[in-house]
């Protein structure tokens, strides 16, 4: 495969098309990539989606690929921990982990994906073109059909290999769908919830109106509120709700008296900072939420899947985006294997890379539980206690399930997740039991008089029942 | 709800569709069923899906629902338990069960069809249109277009409720996932193998070839070759086979000599039951096996799928015929309750059905694993054994996995996934902890020198250790 030679077009300049443009173009590739939308450094647009994202170590790892760590780095806001807010207004902070180094990043959506689109142009074999969308994909003859915004004129693009990063709602995963020319699995499963994004602005001074570092959670058992903070002092504030369940829905908040009593009644600390709230409310979309998984993602060495055209999962373990990063690290990892074919270089790299994906989008569903539920749980803040203590004194020994899933990048999304759910199950397992105790940790106060001689008494006890998880899971799981 | 007066219009007269016909003809609706295909009552056609099915207790449960269990008897062969087949044509049965009555039984498709179709046009108010094929269904309208196969004419049926039993293809579902007029939650999965029919023809004389009263099997790990009774002394038989996988894979099964090469070193004790082997193979399609899941299935109080069209399954738990007419049943149930319209009908019906119907969708899977390798595994041996043994001595106190699911109509499919997964995991943990010793059950000669006491005590030690396994998932699953 002389690859140097060869023509990529990249259908989509989101985060993960303006990524891989970035990284074919270091490698050499003559790249291609179509955008439907106009240049988001030129137009004030939204780009239809989030307005801030959570960015983690996976996510940076790839920025490290490319070189642009700490370009990315000067755009980030710290988040250490979940800021817990209860109905009261009463707020603790509950760590991300116990190690001091290990927090997610808030980053704008536009600017990350303005400078990917800088540092791809600035090779001269990498040419962007916006306002063209995809309106379908000939995967037998590898050719997409493209429309000009503007002039409304209709073109075909050929290329020696087409790979679609064009979202969830992918032209080339539909053309895959509808065209029946192979066994094509394919999965959309929305949440019974819908989302809608609201602000808190900044104070007339500039400065954040509230706790800057954290990542703000109102947790109400069967909906939530989130938010997280911008580099100008706003916050994006996401609500998550049911359409037609519970007593306040998405269906039945259609005044403004409704709206200001439900987050009276549930948020009366958030409303008290939002006085734009009804202006929000009722201008902004209610979005749904979902996840996609598909499979193949390649056809033959023509066409290729990649980030959320592959994989679309919900927000809810801030992985969305890390996921779609991580896909361009693991394809250049096969890149650099130099297998016989594009057909190879794609069949290798979902055989490497599906299981982790279908293993994030499975712990995104469970961490919309966690997230909403389970965060105002006194056992389940036991538990996190716990492994706050196991991680700042065992900081070697010891990593929660979603420190495995965010902050350690070298082990797979699947891996993390079997390790992940076998620790939580034994800890949980382990405290109802009574055979952990950490009554000394649980004072009210959070003081701690419990040893580490203590502690590491349990952490054995952990270590010793998850992998007797895990060996009576694999006995049992012949397949 | 006026439910005598109401016009329901059913799409689809297989088996699902013939069932409903004939009980809501019996509840006293005006029922109007249309079928695309020809009456198979009158000309000899293939339903287009497998010749014989495997009937258990639930779809038996329907057939009393609606009154005819003595006459579909009579079109039942008895099959009470699995012929394994080695390499070598040495064979051994495996019964499903150690209760003597608990067995399942091979019907012919097209035989089991005729009579429902029969039963449901007894009841005047029960009319049956074939040769008009559904083109497409307006929800919003409760409309439905038909095409008749012969004057091509195209005509719109209006009804109170369209309930669509039209299959793994279903015109209505495609007219949900394709209206996109609500979230439409919807997953196709193929497996990597697909099937291909074959049959064992009778002895000249009309008598079996090999043993009539069991499913055989030849579990080859990675594929299998089953086969099926049929009154007139035939067997239907059945490859399960990759599509492009392992030495042997159907695209390049393409050659006399390869096929024959092929049985000849993996079934060489059916090969010598099967002159017509090259006929059959050539001449009849590789069929694909796939899982379809959706939700919703009603669209407010319009429209219902119902059977394959709502979840198809893959066949290797024999349940999907089984599965269908328990959908009737249920919805007889729910119709029970008089609700005070359509919608809350449906929603009823849904939420009462969807959880059993994925399960066993799962379940399905799984067994496609046991079937294939599962079934030539000493340990799985062992563990069959073991239940056979406890089924006989303690036949009020145990039921095995594919008991709960097959033979316990009156519990439903989740219930028995959740007990029997847990169960099987029991089972094989203890055997490998060495805490459930069964060697004496391993005598070679199958020789049982464990007295009932010694059975008694495993007994217990397994549902002990199955309790725990559910409580410790129950506190870890905190959702």
């Amino acid at each position: 495969m002389k690859e140097k030679q060869q023509n990529i077009l990249i259908i989509g300049a989101g985060l993960c098309g303006s990524l891989l443009a970035l990284r074919l173009g270091q490698r050499g590739y003559h790249v291609s990539v179509y955008e439907m939308r106009p240049d988001l450094r030129k137009v004030d647009i939204s780009a239809g989606r989030s307005i801030n994202l959570a960015l983690s170590d996976r996510g940076i790892k790839a920025m490290k690929l490319v070189g642009i760590e700490d370009k990315v780095r000067s755009l980030c806001i710290p988040m250490h921990g979940r800021m817990i807010h209860d109905k009261k207004g009463h707020t603790h902070l509950s760590n991300y982990s116990g190690r001091e180094d290990e927090y997610i990043n808030s980053i704008s959506r536009g600017q990350l994906n303005a400078l990917l689109l800088t540092e791809a142009e600035k090779h001269k074999n990498v040419s962007v073109y916006f306002n063209k969308k995809c309106k379908s994909v000939d995967f037998e003859k590898t050719t997409a059909l493209f429309q000009d915004y503007n002039t409304k004129d209709q073109f075909i693009e050929d290329a020696d290999i087409i790979i679609a990063t064009d979202g969830a709602g992918s032209v080339l995963r539909k053309s895959y769908f509808l065209g029946k020319k192979f066994l094509f699995s394919f999965s959309q499963d929305y949440l019974t919830h819908g989302y809608k994004e609201l602000s808190i602005l900044p104070k007339e001074n500039g400065d954040f109106k509230t706790y800057k570092n954290a990542l703000h959670i109102w947790p109400r058992g069967t909906f939530m509120l989130i938010a997280l903070p911008n580099l100008d002092g706003s916050f994006t504030v996401t609500l998550f709700l049911s359409y037609d369940e519970g007593e306040y829905h998405f269906n039945n908040l259609t005044t403004e008296d409704t709206v200001l009593e439900f987050f009276q009644k549930e948020f009366p600390d958030a409303l008290a900072l939002m006085p734009n709230l009804i202006d929000d409310f009722f201008e902004n979309p209610t979005s749904p939420l979902g996840t996609v998984k598909c499979s193949p993602w390649h056809y033959k060495g023509n066409t290729l899947l990649m980030g959320d055209a592959a994989h679309a999962i919900v927000p809810f373990y801030g992985q969305g985006m890390n996921a779609s990063f991580e896909d361009v690290v693991i394809f250049d990892n096969i890149l650099d294997q130099k297998l016989e074919s594009w057909e190879a270089t794609f069949a290798a790299y979902e055989k490497t890379r599906k299981k982790d994906t279908d293993a994030i989008a499975d712990l995104a569903i469970d961490n919309f539980y966690e997230m909403k539920s389970h965060t105002a749980n006194p056992m389940f803040q036991e538990k996190r206690k716990l492994e706050m203590l196991l991680e700042e004194h065992f900081p070697d020994d010891y990593a929660s399930k979603y420190a495995l899933v965010t902050f350690n990048e070298n082990l797979g999304y699947r891996e993390a997740m079997l390790k992940g759910r076998a620790q939580d199950k034994a800890i949980l397992n382990l405290l109802v039991d009574g055979n952990i105790s950490t009554k000394s940790i649980l004072n009210g106060d959070d003081s701690i008089d419990m040893t580490k001689e203590d502690l590491k008494t349990i952490l054995e006890k952990i270590k010793q029942e998850t992998e007797a998880i895990l060996e009576e899971d694999k006995i049992a799981g012949l397949h």
